[in-house]
């Protein structure tokens, strides 16, 4: 085991950790530490609403979350010689959840959230306005859930979120063009994106008048962005190597959002199954690398080898047709992807689930969103691979029809 | 062997065949034949151009191709017993190319296109506004190209196009919708949308004033829509078994534009190496499928269990970012997947490729396009998996930086 | 498709095509034709048996067979400026059953045999000394089989023999150490090994004295040796590199023996899908490849990478113990394979198969035969893996007990 | 985490712990614990040598090791309501290496080992007659060795050792048929199988005459016996679940010797990467599963599903003749395996590797090791399958030889 560079007290807030993390993206934010390159190293985290929601049988924690304290992230780690315009090339040597069992989300268990449409919302939010929880128990690499009976999943754990710090520029081109979007329709709900928010921000170790400006100018963790963030790429798990742009000196990596497992895309927003726990990390540099290989705009990664092996899918497809009002969308992967979600729900119910089961089941099950086909106008096609072996029934389809079952339900808001 | 039910000879165009197939969706084009649920049979197809495009090194003939006689399709195959309401169990048994050689695509070679911005366009028609042509020589299950060398695939070979005959009520609906959105922008090139053509209709044995009106109403075949269609599923290859919405009395099946490989996407819209060929097919029926398992505004299927083993990949990520203008898109997949292939091309160009042999590459390798990210306001974040085994030199980063070469070119319009 | 340079009509036994090939090993048979260095080209293959079995529910052809005559290859294919000391590369582009449906094994169809304790044997001939047959039916690349309803395997097509002739001092060689093993116990049935037998022996295009000669001294094709020979290596399919030392000038290649699917170990003796069919090769030379990369002794190869992706297994595990005697034997990995064949046969009779059943299916089926522990003494411990989800039922253990059922029987002899 | 029902204090011999565990099989060995179907719980290892070897760079520890202490296991565990002729079901949660660094075996790193002729001995033993070490460090998932430059393995991590306490009947049963083949050659070097042994053994918390009586009787654990045991199944890791054969009240189950990789055989004895840590394990019966199922020698199992991803391999075969003596044995798969693993390491040395290293790698590396042929008299077949992936340069023969370099040396003795 690697020495532990940040480390978490599961039973206190990130904030009154003794060293803090963060929760905005600025280039000003002090290094909790400093690694050299070809160091090996742990990080411990806590899940990304910084343990809000509990291991109970009730959603309220989920529509009553406090979004602005998300996500919260371990360090930033310094890299001694990182400068920008180099890759910073970061391995996943291990990650997951805490040793301990105990309330927080990690300590034995996880959860998986359908967020209101009123407070955070989802890819299904019109059809799924409310909130909704699964709670899963962890099983050395596999989980199940009281709330989804019938499921059991083998892990692809993987850090939801881990980037490296973007520069003042950066950070000023970010805030501009979220904030031009949003000028397109400020009172939106859900909104189209979020701008920086002083409520709730955490800016680690700057204090007075550091912090008040790191709060004020932060971005926001939720989106992926040029210093990959919240990429929520699902097979970015044990033994994967990134590539990350560097735009500051040192870097500045942070990590957090750690998952049990996920679906591609995460559809509930909150779909993976959330949990604290550690990351262990070894750190490189390939100089001037973002000029060599043209790694400008977005991280490179190579996954690891060691994932679950299935052989068996059920594949929904869809188009970019809104089904609603029958009107055609050009080449929107986006509405295709939705329509593919919706036939999943729509096989899953006619077994017995209900709606809002599978679609927490789509989030987080080790499930595989493709782009089919991109270019024949005016519909892209886009596929969802849901594998058969993590049913403990036969799932496929049958002359003799599904077996309907009552297979209960998740936890519901009071 | 199963008896061939559809035979093509590929030295005669699709319009001069002893019986002709037919490159529009009507439910009146007649049945070819009539199979019976259980049975085996093979269907011959030409390639979706109906050989317009030749085995040499210069791209006019994509640039002049005449797209209104695309896709040539064989069929209609009416299957016994099948009613609207039930699903159609179609199994890919084997599927190839030609078994011999000759100048028609499918004869021992295949071809990938970059359509001109002018005559098709294409994923990144704005980057690539010109056409451009790579060959592909067959070595059994593998394919080289003079044009690209350096990789070698072996090819998941699938038919890009497959589903049943539209009901007049959704023809309909499909030219309904389809005109609204051609009708947002009349004059855009690339076009937003194809309207029913009678220029280069084939009705199949339809004569007189039948085909007049099929010609006249009939959809074109280039997107996907409920009945399948122009999927451009690259997994659904041999062994896989697809479930199609009946909806017109006998189901009437057709199939055509065979690919011998192809990547997610098919980013360059002949992105596959196209080809013509044999596949044999058994079909079956669940009778009252639709309402039993809740298929109903599109096909589902099991893709195979045979398909080339990669295990190491460059994952490229894109956001919904337009990079030229820096302007925010919301959750946009299409915005972020086309941003993970120029991240893609932008790589390859490091190594010596040309953009257009980059384009292409991606388009009929068989790489992953995923959705991973779709609730992270407002970035919507794709990947694109690269497997590195179809390079024939060492394509990882290393520190060391991209090793440069004369990697030739694809061929060019004069 | 590439040139065909051995052709086989498969309505004539070997003997009578217009260029025969050979069922001994000898380094005067004539080369047939001869290839250079980085040439495709196509070989037509007969059955192992050249056509004595039939597709028909009786096992007397299986018991009367007659063994003298086999195996049959085809070649031998002489490769320009092949030495002594090199390697020949040899690449499978691709193989599959003959094209037209027919009565000879490979036309639409193939068999599985075991065979007679007093012609052939076979693994577990004291078990099994009785002869059977299944028939299998081919859909494209899937077999089922009258003879063991309930099962349906993807063929990994594959050469059961192919390899370089030997020089005259590797002849002799193996005919003096195969007759002192004989010479152990003379009179043993099934015998240690066979000597040059003269009877049914075909020596390719050589006439008179030479034929004579041959067939006196040319070895038995049966067994794996230097040259590679019958290594019945189930993954050496579509895809597959083989490196062969050469022993001659020319290297003199041939093959034949073709199988639709193996088990490793090929159990029954003759426990493939036996087919005739073609074979697409790709010849290239490493010059002095022998002593360069220390492969002296035997082939060394590297498999395809496109196999049937299976990701359940049973696996059954045996140790070197005699079970119907109770002696140890030391480190003896066939016993430990025979009593892990005998387990998994004893699983599935508590299903409903008959023995010999169980048998013919672990013979055919893509099970994976491996050496375990080869060091812990006394007891050698091999395994077999069992993929699941070649059965159409649930055939893993439970606590409810396995569901018989009555599932037939294979062919049996009158 | 689930509880620790068996804890190991790391810095103490297994005989010095609290509950000590032991190193015979014996049915009066008493239970350390009772669990009841459905439970999960911890067990903590020793290695199997109980950390006579040390992380240091002689071979010294290995050639004077007592081998008489060896294999230190971990209970027997109790099982609440298991009786003789049920299946014990047992589900491999978790496996891993000790959480804390420090200098036993586990601690962050692990060793393989050539035991010598005299003492221990292995598979290669007259070709490799002394002792060598490969001392790995832990890498997350990963190990690599400084006696082994240019490998990276990930780790199958799997116990080497796990079985149930056999009856007083098959006790006797293994004492006698053992002793048996011993007195065939009882001066044999190294000893064809292990009497039991007084001096060294330990009997769990037995005391006074019933530990004397347990050290007079108890089985040595070396080998696979009916009772699984010293299997070295490098696939039993994480995911899968076995079926034991029960034959005492309670089952009384036993684990230790985890291995962090190892490939099929474990050539060198102590083959695989040898490692003290922590095994989570669910247990549950099948009522009279021994009968229902057939399963009455020995346990059966299914894989996990979690293993490393290789797609591309060496193979080297082996055949059943004697090289040094160019004897021909009957359907020998031991022989035919040693020629194989014998190629692999002539094929290694030619890229610089010595023997001694070369065999090592093999030992510990995720080979697998084929039983192709076993039927083609008179020669068996084995193939070994090296994964190419694992080493960071390209071991793949071409045309211009390999690339020779000086690559180190493994641990030797004094």
């Amino acid at each position: 085991m690697p020495d532990v560079v940040f480390s978490v007290d599961q039973d206190k807030s990130m904030r009154d950790q003794a060293v803090p993390g963060h929760n905005r993206w600025h280039p000003d934010i002090p290094v909790v530490t400093v690694v050299r390159p070809g160091q090996e190293f742990r990080v411990e985290c806590r899940d990304w609403t910084d343990a809000q929601l509990h291991n109970d049988d009730s959603a309220d924690d989920v529509r009553d979350v406090d979004l602005d304290v998300t996500h919260m992230l371990s360090g930033p780690i310094g890299v001694e010689g990182a400068e920008p315009g180099d890759l910073l090339v970061v391995d996943i040597l291990d990650l997951g959840p805490t040793a301990q069992t105990g309330s927080a989300p990690g300590q034995g268990w996880g959860y998986t959230g359908i967020f209101a449409r009123d407070n955070g919302g989802g890819f299904l939010t019109e059809q799924f306005p409310d909130a909704y929880k699964a709670v899963w128990d962890f099983h050395g690499q596999q989980a199940t859930s009281r709330h989804l009976p019938g499921v059991r999943y083998t892990g692809i754990t993987h850090p939801g979120l881990i980037g490296t710090a973007p520069s003042a520029d950066l950070l000023a081109r970010w805030n501009r063009r979220e904030q031009a979007l949003i000028d397109t329709d400020p009172g939106r709900v859900p909104p189209y994106a979020l701008p920086p928010t002083v409520s709730g921000a955490l800016a680690g170790q700057a204090t007075g008048a550091d912090a008040e400006r790191i709060a004020a100018e932060g971005a926001r963790t939720v989106p992926a962005r040029e210093n990959g963030g919240n990429q929520d790429i699902k097979n970015l798990s044990r033994g994967s190597r990134i590539f990350f742009p560097v735009f500051v000196p040192g870097a500045k990596l942070s990590v957090g959002d750690l998952h049990f497992s996920q679906g591609d895309g995460e559809i509930t927003f909150c779909g993976a199954i959330e949990m604290g726990g550690f990351i262990d990390l070894h750190v490189d540099l390939v100089k001037d690398g973002m000029a060599k290989f043209g790694v400008t705009t977005n991280p490179l990664f190579m996954p690891g080898n060691v994932e679950p092996r299935y052989s068996e899918f059920l594949s929904f497809s869809g188009v970019s047709v809104d089904r609603d009002t029958d009107t055609n969308h050009y080449m929107d992967a986006t509405t295709a992807y939705r329509n593919a979600c919706r036939n999943a729900i729509a096989y899953l119910e006619a077994w017995g689930y209900t709606g809002e089961q599978a679609y927490l089941l789509l989030g987080s099950a080790p499930i595989e969103g493709r782009i089919s086909g991109i270019v024949d106008i005016p519909n892209a096609c886009c596929t969802l691979y849901l594998p058969t072996a993590i049913f403990d029934f036969d799932v496929r389809p049958t002359a003799a029809g599904p077996v309907v079952a009552d297979r209960g339900q998740c936890a519901v808001t009071s």
